[in-house]
This record gives C-alpha cells, structure tokens and sequence, in this order.
C-alpha cells in the first residue's frame, strides 16, 4: 500500500493497525479518534431487505429507525471459509463464522465459535483483549447466552452445538465436542467457559444450560457462583443491581420470548392452487403483541442498565455487546410480525446506545449485522393478479409467502422462498450487511468493509494490546 | 422541523430547499457546495443482493467494485403511490414510477413517466429545468432510449408501453395512451418526445420506435432531424462526434444485447425432484462472453464519449444520466451471468465517471438503483443436502435455482424465487437501494433518503430555476 508520506508518524501504534487493514489511504488522512467506550450491536439476520420490512410496517414509507438517523453506514461483507482445507471461500454464512469474524478478526468456518478452521486453533477475542487491558465488558442478548453470536465473543468451540455439559459430550444421536471437554483437557461447553469468564455482566436467556451439572462441580450455575457472578433470574433483580456487580442474567429457560406475533400465530404459508391452477392466496393478517408469552424484559431495559452498570466509577472504559437474536429466528419460522418486533425492539435498544452516545462522546457505537436473511418484500395479491392476468399464466410465490396488514391498512407482500422444506435451515442469504457507526472517527470508516474489519476498528479505538489473550481461567 | 437558529442564513435559496427536504438538521452545518456538472448513474434493479451476487463472481469475496470505493454509500427508500385515490402506499416499484421520483422529486404510481398518478398532471423534471438554466443534457442507456428509465427524465405519458406512435394509438390488444396522442392534443409517444426534445446527446438503442411513421411527419427520426440532432447508428459515428454536436445514437433496433451470458445460455431452472424425493440439482455454469450477440458500444464507450462532448467549451456545466439498464433485465429472466456481466460493464462506467470526477472535483456523481430485485445469493448444494441430511427432509430452492462455478473455481448459489410462473413479472423486490455519492457536499447527505430527494439534491447542486418547465417544444 502506497499511502502518501508521513500519515503514519500522525498516529499510535493502534491506529496504524486500523490503517494497514482497512486498506485505504483515504481513511487515514487523519489518525482515528480513540474511543474510551465501544457498544457493538448485532442484529441477527438484519440485512436490508428485513430493515425495509419492518420500517414498511412499522413507520410507513415514509419513516424510519433509529439506527438510521446515525451519521455513518457503510457496507460489510460477509465472508466464511470452508472447514477442509484448502478453506476455500463459502459465500454463506452462519452466526458462529460471522461472530468469530467480528469477534476475532479472523475467517472460520460455519459452526465454529473463535476457533480457526480444520485446526480448531483458539482464537483471541476482542472480548478477551478488553480484560487484558483492564477494560469493564458486557454481553447482552435476547438469546441463550450460549447461542452463536454471544458466545463467539468469550467462548473457543469447534461446534456451537455444544451449549451445556450434556451437547458437548458425545452420546447416542449427538456428535458433541469431544475434544473441548475437560477430562480431555480441553475448556469444557459453552455455558462452562462462559461460567469461568471474566465477564462482568451477561444478560440473556439459556439458563437451562446452567442447570446442568458440570462434571465434579455441581451444576455450571454454581460455577458462575463460585466466580464471583450474582446469578439473576428475573427483571427486578436486574434493575437493583449496583454498579461494581458481576452478574450472569438468565431470563429465561432457552431464548426470550419474541415481542410481537401474527394474528392467530400466523406465519408465512405456502400457496395453494385451485383446481383451475389459479393460486389462493392467504388471507391478510396484522401483527400483534405476542400477549401470551411476553419476554420477561426488553433487549431495551437490559441494554439501558449494562451501559449504566458499565460506566459508573469505571475509570478505563467498557465494551458492551448486544445482540438481538430473534430477528433471525423469527425469519427462520418465516414469521414476518415475529421478525418485525424484535427488528424494532432491536432499534429501541439503538435508540438507547445512542443516548449514551450523545451523552459520552468518546463512545464508538457500532450498529451492524452478521449475516443477511431470505426475508423480501414483495408484491401483494393484487399485483400478482394483475401480472397473471396481464401474461396469462398464475403468477405467485412459490415459497412461503404472507400478506400483512399495517397499522396504516397497507398491503405488505413478504417472501421467504429460499427453501421449499418445511424446515428452515438454508434461509441465510450471502448478501452485504449494513453497519451504522457513530463516535470517533466514523466518518473515515470507508464504505465497504470487511466483516473482520469491525474486530481491527474497535481494537484500534480501544488501545488493546494485540498479545494472544486465552484470558479465560 | 427546529434546525438550531442561524443555520439557515448562510445558505443560498437552492441549498435551504436541499435542507427543508432532506430534514434533517444535522445536514445543514455548512452549506452544501454547488456542482457544476451532475452526472447520476441508475444501475437498473442494482439493489445489494445484486451487487454482492455480481461482486463475488467478478472480484471473489474479497474484492469490491469501483463504486465501492466512493466517499459516501447511503441507503434509499424506494416509494410508489397507487394509481386510484386516496393514492395509498404501494411497496413495490416498476422502472417508470422510481425514475419519476429522481427526474421530478414527486411519487407517482407503477407505470407512469413524469405524470402524476390519477390526473395524469405533467410534472417538470430536472433535465427540462437543466435545459431553463442554460445546461447541457445527455443521457445514455443500455435500453432502448424509450424505455421507463431513460424516458421519464424527458418526457410525460401516462404508461411507460408508450413507446412509439404505433404503441401509443388504441388498437386490438393495445390500450395505447389515447390522451398522449398528438391528434389529441398530447405530446405524442415516448419517441417523438425525444426526437421533438432539448437533449444534447441520447445514446442507446430502440431504433425501430424512431423508424415508425409519425402521424403526418414521415418517421420519429425524420423529426429528430429536423431538430437538429445527427442520428446515429454505428459506434464509430459516436466516436467521430464533435463537441457543440447534438446527437441521436440508436446503436440496436431494441435494447443492447448483453456483454455476458451462461455457458451455453443457461440460466436459472427449477429443481426437480426423483422418484424419491430427493431434489435433482442443476450442474454448475459459468458465466462466458455472450459472443454470438455482443453489444455494438460499450456503456462504459458511451458514457466516456457523452463526458467528453458535454465538457468540451462548456461554460455553464452539463447533466448527464447514465442507465445500466439490463442488470434488471438479465434478473427478469433470470439469467444471472447477463446481471453479472451487466453490473460489471455498469461499474467500468462508474470507473470513467470517477476519473472524470477526480479531475473536475466540481462535479457531483451519484450512483444508485430504481429498485431491488429477486436475485440473492444462496447456498450451493453441498449445503441444501448437507441440511437436508441433518434435519431429514430435502432440502431445495422451490424456486428458480443456478449455481454457477467462479472464475476461481469456488460454488455460487443464486436463487430467483419470488414468482413461480415462467414468465417473470413479478420479480421486484421492496428493499431499500443504496446510493453511492462522490463530490461537494456529499458527507453531509443523510444516510437515509428517500428517492425523490436524489431530485432534490441534484436540484440544489445545479442551482436550477424552481419554475414549472415543460420546457419541451
């Protein structure tokens, strides 16, 4: 890289790491800003096409999000490798790949959690870099606190399957981890690592994988307990918790509950032909609060309370991560009012980080996705009529399609048609995701970037050092 | 809107338009530069997934297109109104409603050129204010010239199929555009608009709209003549073109033929399945020069060439519109090769774009889309069989389906789903479309806008007259 002569003596060592793999000569006409603080936010699934569904929905043509009023956004590629070698290029992602990506700054293979393809090396985190530089951390999540996009930031898996003690060792029907176990010298599952981490707060779901007995220690509950976490179950003990407090919030037995529901539980369906061929189209629905199973507390409430916890008397600086899992989960159950509610709960949460933001300026906030989804907004009935009518053949979606009604009495035509099974796993799409940035030096973060570009920006604002950490006890 | 006080005053009459529309405070710290040249860039149904799908064909997962590399990447909200009052929101777009938006600043519905929906109102465009204050005006197509796209910058008709005398007069089959007729009092069809316009250079095809009989005129060309305009039909003409010439190039009887098609014309298909049920995959292609049809000009050639002519002893500045218009139209058959090959002959425009901006920095470029559309990028089959094993169903696109084999080698999944019928209607998607920005002013565009303020915006740079133009003889 030629960049012009001197720009580098401008900035510290950290910064010019940020130079060197952003690539851009452009970017680094000045040095980086140093950030004291870092939110990170990650909505699972959350490419363009489902922020354009749920703003539809939700705002109208004419509205929009939080998270897209920030000065910043740019463009991230989503890139995975291959588990055999060569590790050639997989153009679709998974949550663990992409997390480890951001995570870690390096490519892995789906399934993996910051561990390096075909040698299941460990691979330091970000996260494990904060504690090394004395930094407070947080994760915050609306799913299992073991699940993919967590847990890539604290824990080194070769599978994400292996959640608890039980997943991880192999057994009838279940391939486990057998090298990560701990009578095999290895760091034990996800709930285990996570339970001896240096975390100091980790709000989410999943508590049934802390009710495991881990082997010779009780249940990996009671190692968190002996680690020094308060062990919270419901809201009340999160809001009374005092700043200074380690905790490990469970929320809820596997994921939160979503916030919003079709009417009558209505999710995309497919489209049945009549007995002339002329497709029946399902009837429209509106999205409702999903009365009964309410989450026990908002992405919102949780995020507000790790920044506060997070920054009082903290003289270093923080780094939160928060993810909102279930924008994705829901694509998975093709159930567009479930995606659309944890989209705008998600941007609440945005709303929040960027009150802080407002309030202490040298905080980076990083607003971002790791993978795109097969959610489209598409035509509603009528359109199709008028095409079927206008080629003379029945003109429909072949997938699973839904027909929303908004508030507004709109017609919102919604397509999830990357797989025909009634299961939902090829539903990720290798599309771009966006990332809004607001903070020190956003605006000189080049348009299109990386996924693992996200690792080196925060690395750089934060001052880490680069040494291997495996901080985990 | 409460901008804080004093903003506002530092700001000629154009720039407090920009701000008032684009609303947001933040935007209008300093006032934004005027451009002497605008030169806006439509890569027709260019939504991300399209770009992602071309960029990891061409460039591999690492690489990235020249547009990719410009200052400042927004995201634009793409709107409709329906054709019957109360005019309520339509989520999906066609190419004549999306580019009445960026020629006018006003929504109208699917279908329509620079009229308004339900009255049919004309409705000024920035070429003809361009054409009031004294600028010269060049558009360049890979389309007919008479298609939605080019047209609503120049003319007014009530539907897009407009596009020549015949097409335009009811008659068995065709609705026709019975108000537009000239024997009616109208401006005539699509072409004889163009011939009878102020336009400097049209490069493109469409040829047979111009060699129809114009009622009482000889042909649409026979007029274009007499207008002053040098009809052309080869690109060497082109190339011999002299500045102060105005010029009429029609390069192909219809649409230029595409750079790229698949190995031995394929595109996507449908998955059968055999007598077990497992899903038959197509074998992979890769994309080759579509040799037996190759385009007689380059985009890239016309738009260098429209550059040079526009500049040259030209004291006031010049729009230009530029319209890579078959990445949509290679979608709408689903042929993914024809979108690749189409982005990439788009991008090398943007290239010569770019340069031209590099060395006359008064210029404002904007790169952006119409309208998303149905291609995304999906697993390979490896992947679908690999989650059809775990979850014990098949798993398959229920769509239209290619893999196509990389450059390098590497397993492309590409999914075009949204419409089960062969024919290929409905395959318009509602996502958000970004909007590349280089040149004055460009950090201070929002990072979300909607569509009609790319008018706005270009509106304010140019310093154009506001007044109703309708500036066609």
């Amino acid at each position: 890289m030629n960049c012009p002569p001197g720009t580098a003596v401008r900035r510290g060592a950290a910064a010019i790491v940020y130079v060197a793999v952003l690539g851009s000569c452009a970017a680094t006409a000045t040095a980086p800003g140093q950030a004291r603080n870092v939110i990170l936010m990650i909505g699972d699934g959350m490419d363009e096409q489902q922020i354009t569904l749920a703003r539809d929905y939700v705002h109208g043509a004419e509205g929009g999000f939080a998270m897209e009023q920030m000065p910043r956004r740019v463009s991230v590629k989503v890139q995975t490798v291959m588990e055999a070698p060569p590790h050639g290029t997989d153009f679709i992602a998974d949550s663990a790949n992409t997390a480890t990506s951001i995570a870690t700054g390096e490519l892995t293979s789906q399934g993996r959690l910051a561990t390096s393809a075909g040698d299941d090396r460990e691979l330091p985190t970000i996260v494990e870099q904060a504690w090394a530089g004395g930094l407070r951390t947080g994760i915050v999540t609306t799913a299992r606190v073991t699940d993919a996009t967590p847990a890539a930031f604290v824990t080194h898996v070769s599978s994400r399957e292996c959640e608890g003690p039980r997943s991880t060792a192999p057994a009838a029907g279940v391939s486990g981890c057998p090298a990560d176990l701990q009578s095999a010298g290895g760091r034990g599952s996800i709930a285990e690592q996570l339970a001896a981490s240096k975390l100091d707060l980790l709000f989410g779901g999943g508590a049934q994988y802390f009710a495991e007995p881990a082997p010779g220690a009780g249940t990996v509950a009671g190692i968190a307990q002996r680690n020094g976490f308060r062990v919270l179950h419901d809201a009340r003990q999160m809001t009374e918790l005092q700043p200074g407090a380690r905790a490990l919030g469970l929320f809820a037995r596997g994921n939160l509950a979503r916030e919003w529901s079709g009417e009558n539980a209505r999710v995309a369906e497919t489209i049945a032909l009549d007995a002339q061929g002329k497709p029946r189209f399902p009837q429209p629905f509106g999205c409702v609060p999903n009365i009964a199973d309410q989450p026990p507390v908002t992405l919102e409430a949780m995020t507000r309370q790790a920044l506060r916890l997070l920054e009082t008397d903290n003289p270093r600086g923080f780094l939160l991560v928060v993810e909102g899992a279930s924008i994705d989960k829901a694509a998975h159950d093709r159930d567009p009012c479930g995606e659309i509610g944890e989209l705008q709960a998600f941007d609440r949460a945005v709303k929040t980080a960027r009150e802080f933001v407002a309030a202490n300026p040298d905080t980076l906030l990083i607003v971002t996705a790791d993978h795109a989804q097969a959610g489209q907004v598409v035509g509603a009935p009528a359109l199709y009529r008028e095409y079927g009518e206008w080629s003379g053949r029945a003109e429909y979606n072949p997938g699973f399609y839904a027909v929303l009604r908004t508030p507004r009495g709109e017609l919102l035509g919604v397509s999830y048609a990357t797989n025909a099974a009634g299961t939902q796993e090829e539903l990720h799409t290798g599309g771009n995701v966006p990332a809004y940035i607001e903070g020190p030096g956003s605006a000189r973060v080049p348009i299109l970037i990386a996924q693992r570009e996200l690792y080196t920006l925060m690395h750089a604002h934060l001052g880490l050092p680069m040494a291997d950490s495996a901080a985990t006890p």
